[in-house]
Parts: structure tokens; C-alpha cells; sequence
């Protein structure tokens, strides 16, 4: 049974969002999912960061400071959960019918709660990952961007789970590989890391960044954003991913490809530990 | 001021969606627009057949009936509007955080109706299009369907009337004419009738299918689905584009080319009143 989860809206608790939202008439929004112990938010700044970049492409303005001031609300009424997550969902609100966004619109900031069942100071289990038959479709203006348009990651974590696996590889339309379905994808090559660069799809996650710009040089090696193929996955001596809530989590296998090696994997997680406290 | 709308969820008046919901935290659902005149809806099972094809690939089950019940139910609460549309959406519902969808999700159904200013017995007047910026990405799973995942026609539609125009032309990342942002669209050249043939992004219309099987043969037109670029818009006597609220629509100009004939899209609206009735 999963916890029960605990929700506001616009800083008040609710169960239920007023409609019509363009939220969920188009995907109109953006979310952001915050790792949470205690009643702490880490990387917050990050979050707010990448949210304040979508917000930009999609023309919506809300308060920074109201949604920091929510955020940071919820997470102190849910300090009692060691490990959870927060979600935030912003999206245009009302607006009449139609595509064209409304000029005049108000944002409607949804936050959910939700206890996570694993300790976030230890390692997660190294995964074994599937390949997602779908292929992702290229939109350079929304690429790196955490939108609600999110019906290829559903379907793509739909297909991964039914071949069995918990988290699966997901590529483009030129067989490019762009991500896991739930964070970034990170390969050693020797003395350095590589990591697909995003262009053109898959959202550029949080830790992805701080990986690239602060644990990766805490051990001495650099990460090279480039355009990767699954033959450069096969040639890596190890092969991990990151996202908010796992940090950095070593990959034991890929399909029938095994990666017995997790060195680096854990000098990555002791060192993003070591990094947010 | 737009006029109010009426709201139901799952066939109960209502303002208010139950939280937390697929359907706006990753876009996983569908919808369909249903033009209506005093409490008739057209065309609804060429909507519902829409509707059915896009819950097969995303997965989503739900009774028919039950939805038919509940639209014919909407429609008639509103008759007294003379023109309106109700917009259907059908989300998976709840379900635990992550993009996996639930095995026994519960579909949520929202029914939203808008009164439409015009009459729908009238063809709209000839429009001006301008021509996106944005190219829509490719998705050939997803290609054809009416999900939620509507964020590029979002910005394509912003983009349009940022530009001083109505509707607007879209294209794909090769160039190719996809459509306009809320319709279909269609170029007469000599004898034919030529359309693009969305096999990897767009959304099928119904009157679009409608129009080649039906409208197009009763004037004795044929039509061509085909991968078209601007410069077959350029060479052709008449352009115009298809949707459920205003059936077939004229197009006067596409950008600073002026398209003075609409003669034939005259000749198909005349053949679309006739075959809804």
C-alpha cells in the first residue's frame, strides 16, 4: 500500500483543483519533484531554477517567493516522514476554450506529499535496465524542460515494467540514447564520464547538473555531454543514473549486458551526500 | 466575456477534479471536442471511434455507453445554448507517484460546454493564416490521436496571435505541412484535393476523415493524403481547413499569399450541412 499523500493548493490543503485548468486540458504546466527528510528540501534552488526557465518558454509569471514559501510550508507539515518526495505542479489555471493561452492567466500551484519507503542516505540497489520500444520525439523549444506533457514517459515506463524491469533506457528517433524514463543516464568511459546532451528531447534533470558541475570534480573526473549510442553503452566499464530522488544509482546490467562494476557509481553517491548536508 | 460554462465529472455536475490525477500530472488522457445545436451533438460516434483508438495505445479502459450516457446527458442540460461544443476529457485517474501507470486505474471523465457565438448553420468567414515558428516534434505512436499532450499547439497558438493572426499553419521538423493549429487542413489543386497524410504527428480530425470519405466524393472531388510542404500551398486555387466547430472554413490568405477563390470549400460546407442532417 502506498502512504497516504497529503495535498495543497495555492498553499491551502485541498483534494481537488478547480476547473476548467489548462493544466489538464494541454499539459499547460510545468512540475518539479523535490526530495525531501525530514521537514529539509534539497536543492531547492536547483528546482526553482529549471522551473524558472520553463515558466520563461511557456509565458507563465507566478511568485518565486509565494511558491518557495508553499513549498517550504508543506515540507515542514510532513517532517514527521523521514524520506519523501514533494511534488509541484504549476500550471496556467482557467482560461476559455481553445489552444491560445489566455493574456491575463493565474497559475494554480498544486503540491502533493508522498513518503518514500527507501533511506535516502544509502545507496539505492543497483538496477538492471530494459530498452523502451518507443522512441522519443524531438522538440528543441521544450527540451531539458519539466513539462506535463508526459505521455511518452508513460507510455515508455508502461512498456519497461511489462518487459519486467523497474527502470528501462529510453532513445530518439535516430536510435540516439536520450535518458532513463525517470532521470539521466551517465557512462564511464576510462577516465572520464559521457552523458547524452539533451538537445533535442528528455528533461535535464537537477542532479544531472550538479553532477556534471560538482560531484563528478569532487572525485577527479570530468562528464562530456555528446550524442550516445547504445554501443557506447556497451563498451562502458560502468553505467549509472541520477535523478531527485535516487541521487546517483549504479546500473548492474542492461538487457542481457552485465556491468559488474560500481566503483564510480559510489564515489558519486558519497560524494552528492556529502554534498547537500 | 466568454459565457459560462457547465461542468461535470463522471456525470455529476461539478467544479472540481479529485486530486491527485494522471491526467494532469503527466497529460495521460484524451478528449474530444463535439459541436452541439439545442442539445444535439454530431457526429458523437466518430468521436467515441476516435476516442476508442486512442485508449487502445495508451492503454485506457472505460465503458462506451457510460460516456455516450453522460455526453447526451450534457447535451441535453444545455440545449437552450443554440450553438455550443462540449469538450470531453478522459483521464486514467489516480494512481501512485511515477510515471508507471497503475494496472487498475479508475478513468476519470470531465464534460465541459462552452456556448459558441456563431451559427453553425453558416460557413465561418474566410481566415488569414499565419505560419507557426514552432515545428512539431515526431511521434508516429502518438500521431493522429487527441491526447493531452497539447503544449506545441499551445505555443504554436500563441506564436499565431502574436503575430496579429488567428489560426495558423504548422509544420513538422522536415518542413512538411502538418496542419493548423486547431484543425485539418486541405489544398485544392486543379481536379484533386490534397491533404497531409500525418503518419508522424498531428491529430486526425473527424471531419478530416469525414470530408475525404464523404463531403469531397459528393462533389465529386477526390482527396490525396500526402507529405505536402508550403510550396504546395503556394500553386493551389484554394485552401481550407476542416474541425468540429466550424466544419469546413475558407482560407483567404496564408501569410501575404491571397487565395481569392473558395469556391469548393463553399460547394463542401454546403455537402458537410447536408450530410449532419
Amino acid at each position: 500500500m502506498a502512504a497516504q499523500s497529503t495535498i495543497w493548493v495555492n498553499g491551502k490543503r485541498d483534494s481537488s483543483l478547480a476547473l476548467p485548468d489548462r493544466g489538464l486540458n494541454y499539459g499547460d504546466g510545468l512540475f518539479e519533484t523535490l526530495l525531501l527528510n525530514a521537514g529539509h528540501i534539497f536543492y531547492l534552488e536547483h528546482h526553482l531554477e529549471r522551473l524558472q526557465r520553463g515558466m520563461q518558454v511557456l509565458g507563465l509569471s507566478h511568485n518565486l517567493d509565494d511558491l518557495t514559501l508553499q513549498l517550504r510550508d508543506a515540507a515542514r507539515a510532513v517532517q514527521h516522514i523521514p524520506w519523501g518526495a514533494l511534488r509541484l505542479t504549476l500550471t496556467r489555471g482557467a482560461g476559455p476554450r481553445g489552444y491560445r493561452p489566455p493574456e491575463q492567466g493565474t497559475c494554480q500551484a498544486i503540491i502533493e506529499s508522498s513518503e518514500l519507503q527507501r533511506d535516502g542516505d544509502s545507496p539505492a540497489n543497483p538496477v538492471a535496465l530494459g530498452i523502451a520500444e518507443l522512441r522519443l520525439g524531438n522538440q528543441p523549444v521544450l527540451a531539458g524542460l519539466k513539462h506535463l506533457n508526459r505521455l511518452e514517459q508513460v507510455l515508455a515506463a508502461a512498456q519497461v515494467a511489462s518487459a519486467g524491469y523497474e527502470e528501462g533506457i529510453v532513445l530518439d528517433g535516430d536510435d540516439n540514447i536520450v535518458s532513463v524514463v525517470s532521470g539521466n543516464i551517465f557512462a564511464l568511459q576510462g577516465n572520464h564520464i559521457e552523458t547524452p546532451a539533451l538537445l533535442r528531447c528528455g528533461v535535464a534533470g537537477t542532479r544531472r547538473a550538479i553532477l556534471i558541475s560538482r560531484w563528478a570534480r569532487a572525485i577527479g573526473l570530468e562528464v562530456i555531454e555528446k550524442t550516445m549510442n547504445l554501443r557506447d553503452l556497451e563498451r562502458a566499464d560502468e553505467v549509472f543514473y541520477t535523478n531527485a530522488l535516487v541521487g546517483v544509482r549504479s546500473v548492474a546490467a542492461i538487457a542481457d549486458k552485465k556491468y559488474p562494476r560500481c566503483t564510480v557509481a559510489q564515489r558519486l553517491f558519497e560524494a552528492y551526500r556529502a554534498d547537500r548536508s
